[in-house]
C-alpha cells in the first residue's frame, strides 16, 4: 500500500466513524417485529452509503422478512478473482436496557471505543468492508479485485431469506472466496483466523402441569409445581463435568486430531482470560478439553431463559400452572440440527414423569456447524494480510459462535470461506455496553485492502 | 333455639343479605395503596352495623397502615365464658376483571349465590358473626356469653399492624376463646372442623455466575450458566417422591397419631377430587400419605416463580449473568420458619459448585403452623353445632393454608383457637367470581348462635 493511500486512510477516519455512528443510530433489532421499519430504514442508509462510495448494481431485494442489500464492482478483469462480502446490518435486542452506561442507539465515542448496539456486530464489521472499496476508488479509481456485496437483516433472527436467496441466485452469486468480517481477534495487537463455526439448533421447552395456577395452601405437596418440574429436567441434561447427558447428542462429534490440538494450544486464552472477560468465579466444562477447546471444538446445550410463576415484584403463593425455558445448541462438525432437536425431546419425554406434560418445539431450522482447512490459499492471503497490518503473525481458532449462511454459501455456492474479524473479546456483543475498537476499524479497513492485493497473488 | 328465634332468622333473612350487599360495594383492597379510603370505608361502615346490632364500645382503631375495628359485649357475667371473633373486612385485587360475570363491586345474587369479590372471604363470614349478635340482642334482648370482636383491614396484605396491636393489648383482649370464620367446609351439607393450619417460611434464591449476560457463542461450554446451575440446585431440593431433600427439614416435624390418620381418612378428598379441581394430569408427592394428609400434615418446599436470562418474545443466545427463585415452605408442627431458611442456605451453599455462587434471602419472619387438640371443650362445641344446624357431623380436617394472626392469638392471648368456617371449595377465594353460598350465610348466623349456647355448657 503506497503512501497516497496511507495519508487518505489517515485523514478519511474521521469521517469514517460519523458515517458508522448514524448507521448505527437505526434500531434494527431483527427479533423484535415492531422494529420491522428500522431494518429497512437500516437496508436503505447502507444502499446510499455503497452508492457514494463507489459500489454499482446497488439493490434493495424484498423476501418476505427484512430486505437484502446487493451491490457490485466487477471492472478489475475476467482474470482476476471476484470476492463476494456477505455483512448483517440487523443487531440484537437490548435489554436489559438499565445497565448501558450510554443509550444503546445513541453511539458514544469513549476513548478508543466507539459503544452502540452493533457496533461490532455487525454493522461496524460489515462497514470495512465498504470503506476498503470507497478507499481504493478515491486513491486508485479502481480495485484490484472484482468485488460483490451481500447483506443480510435476519442474521440475529435465523437468516431464514437470505438461506432461501442463496441457492436460487448462485450466478448472481458466484465468486471465488467469500470473505466475512464478523468474528474476533484475541487482543488489538493479535489477530486470529477463525477456521470453524459452531452451529446452532434452539428450541423452547414447556412444562405443563394443573390448567391453572393453584392457591399453594390448598394444593402444596399434592401437585408437581411446574417450575419444580422443570428445574429438574433442565439439571438432568448435563452431568457435574458439564457434558450434555442427551443420549445420542455426541454421536456424529468429529474429534479434533492431535495436530489441530496442538494448534489451538497456541492460542494465548485459558482460565485467566476467560474469568478476567467473564467475571465468572471459576472455569466450567469438560476437564478433558482446553477452554479454546470447550468453546470451539465441543457442543453445548444452554438454558438462554428460563421462566414460570411469579416473578415481579412482592410474592405470591403460587403453584405455577407452566413453565418454560428457550434453550440453544451450539454445533460442532457433524452434528445435524433436527436430528439434536429430536434427542433432546425424546430424551425430555422419556424423563417426565406422570405428574406433568413436556413440549420441545424448535425454533427455525438451526445451522450446522462449518470448518474449512487450515492451508486453503484465500485463507493464507487473509494471514499475510493480517500480519502486514498488524504486524504480528495471526493465530489459528475455532470461534464458538455461529454465522448461519457460512454453511450454505460454502455448500451452495461452492466457494471457501475467510472469516476475517476485528472484533475483540471484551466487544460485549449481544450484552450491554456493545462497543467497536475504533483502531481496530481503521486497521480493518487497511487489512481488507491488503487481502485483496494480496488474493491476487 | 326456640321457634321465635328460628322465626326470627327466617324474617331476617333478606335484610340481612340486603346489608352485606351494602358492605361489599366498598372495594376495600388493602394490597393496592390507591385503595386506603376504602378501606377506611369499609371499617367505618361496619362500625355504623355493629353499633345498630346491638354490639358496644365499637372503635376504629388508627394504625401505620389500615384501621382495625373493636366491639364488645359484655353482659353475660363473669362465670360465662368471653369469645373473642376475629374476621377481615379487606379483600383481594380483582384482577384478571375481564373473567368476572358481574362486576366485582357490584354485588349480584344468581340462584343461591351471592357473587362480589370478599363475599366469602371475608366480609361475608365476618358478618355471620355480626348478625348473630343481633339476632340474639332482636330476640333475648341479651348474649349467652361475653364477646369481643377484633377486625382487621390487612389480612390479605401481611398483617402486621394486628401483630402489632395484639401483643400490646393482652387485657382488653382476653378471651376464652377465639373463634375465627375464614376457612371453608366440604359441601353445603358436609361441614368441616379446621383443627390446623400450616405455617410459612418465604424466600429468594439468587444464582449470580458471570459480571453480565454472555454470547453463548464465544463463551458457551466454558462458563457454567447461571439458568442451570439455579436449575440443578432447585432439582436437589425434592426427590422423586416429592420428599423435600434439605438435611434437616424433617427433624422438628411432629407425625400424626393413628388416631389421627383415621379422622383424617374420613375427609371425602382424594386423588379424584384433587385432579378434577386442578386439572392436573396425575397427583404428586409422598407415597406413605393420602392427599390430606399432604396438604394438611406435611410440610412442602414450592418454586412459586423462577426466572433468567432472556424471557420475552423472540430469542437470545445468552448465558445468563444471574437467575432467581421465589420459593416458599408450608410449614407443620414444630417446625420454626427461621431455622428452615437457615437449613435452605445450608444446604444451597454447600451444593453450589465453585463457579457460581447463590444467596438466599428470607421474606419477612415467616409464620409457625397451628395445631389444636381435636378434644378441646371449644372445638367439641364447634362440632356439637355444625350437627345441629347441618343435620350432619362435621368431619375433622387439617387446612393446607395459614392464617397469619392465628399464631400470635394463640401464642400472645394464650387461648384456643376455633376454625369455625362457612365457604365452599369453589367459592372461587382470590379469583374472579368470588361468591358466597347464601345458604351458608345463614345457617352460619345460626351456628355461630348454637356455638355461643353450646360453649356455655
Amino acid at each position: 500500500m503506497n503512501e497516497e493511500t496511507q495519508a487518505y486512510l489517515k485523514s478519511a477516519q474521521k469521517q469514517q466513524v460519523n458515517e458508522l455512528i448514524e448507521w448505527l443510530r437505526i434500531p434494527s433489532i431483527s427479533t423484535i417485529p415492531a422494529h420491522k421499519p428500522d431494518l429497512l430504514d437500516a437496508a436503505n442508509w447502507l444502499i446510499k452509503n455503497m452508492e457514494s462510495s463507489g459500489l454499482e448494481n446497488v439493490e434493495l431485494i424484498e423476501t418476505d422478512g427484512h430486505p437484502l442489500v446487493y451491490a457490485d464492482w466487477l471492472h478489475a478483469g475476467p482474470d482476476k478473482p471476484t470476492v463476494l462480502v456477505y455483512g448483517h446490518y440487523d443487531v440484537q435486542p437490548v435489554d436489559p436496557l438499565e445497565l448501558w452506561e450510554t443509550p444503546p442507539f445513541e453511539p458514544t465515542v469513549r476513548g478508543d471505543d466507539l459503544f452502540a448496539r452493533g457496533a461490532s456486530d455487525d454493522k461496524g464489521q460489515t462497514f470495512i468492508h465498504v470503506k476498503a472499496v470507497e478507499a481504493f476508488m478515491q486513491t486508485e479509481g479502481a480495485l484490484p479485485v472484482n468485488i460483490k456485496f451481500l447483506v443480510e437483516g435476519e442474521e440475529e433472527s435465523g437468516g431464514a431469506e437470505i438461506a432461501k436467496y442463496v441457492p436460487k441466485n448462485k450466478e448472481k452469486l458466484a465468486a471465488d472466496v467469500c470473505l466475512i468480517s464478523d468474528t474476533g481477534i484475541m487482543s488489538p495487537t493479535q489477530p486470529i483466523i477463525t477456521y470453524s463455526l459452531r452451529g446452532m439448533w434452539a428450541g423452547e421447552i414447556t412444562v405443563m402441569g394443573p390448567t391453572s395456577d393453584l392457591h399453594s395452601g390448598m394444593f402444596g405437596g399434592a401437585i408437581h409445581n411446574a417450575n419444580q418440574a422443570l428445574a429438574e429436567l433442565l439439571a438432568a441434561l448435563h452431568d457435574t463435568d458439564g457434558r450434555v447427558m442427551v443420549p445420542g447428542f455426541y454421536d456424529n462429534v468429529t474429534e479434533m486430531t492431535a495436530d489441530e490440538r496442538a494448534v489451538l494450544a497456541k492460542v494465548p486464552y485459558g482460565d485467566k482470560e476467560l474469568l478476567a472477560i467473564s467475571g465468572a468465579p471459576a472455569a466450567y466444562g469438560e476437564p478433558a478439553y482446553s477452554v479454546v477447546e470447550r468453546i470451539g471444538a465441543r457442543p453445548t446445550l444452554e438454558i438462554n431463559g428460563m421462566w414460570g410463576g411469579y416473578i415481579t415484584e412482592g410474592f405470591k403463593t403460587v403453584i405455577p400452572s407452566q413453565a418454560h425455558a428457550k434453550v440453544s445448541c451450539r454445533l460442532v462438525p457433524d452434528q445435524e440440527p433436527a436430528r439434536i432437536g429430536k434427542l433432546i425431546d425424546d430424551y425430555l419425554q422419556e424423563l417426565a414423569p406422570e405428574t406433568i406434560t413436556v413440549k420441545v418445539e424448535s425454533r427455525g431450522a438451526g445451522a450446522p456447524a462449518f470448518l474449512a482447512p487450515m492451508d486453503l490459499p484465500a485463507i493464507q492471503a487473509a494471514a499475510r494480510a493480517y500480519g502486514k497490518v498488524f504486524g504480528t503473525e495471526p493465530v489459528f481458532k475455532r470461534e464458538g459462535g455461529g454465522i448461519p449462511i457460512v454453511g450454505d454459501i460454502q455448500r451452495e455456492l461452492n466457494m471457501p470461506v475467510v472469516l476475517m474479524g476485528f472484533g475483540l473479546p471484551d466487544d460485549n456483543l449481544h450484552a450491554p455496553n456493545e462497543k467497536f475498537h475504533l483502531p481496530n476499524f481503521w486497521r480493518g479497513i487497511e487489512t481488507a485492502m491488503v487481502f485483496m492485493e494480496e488474493i491476487v497473488g
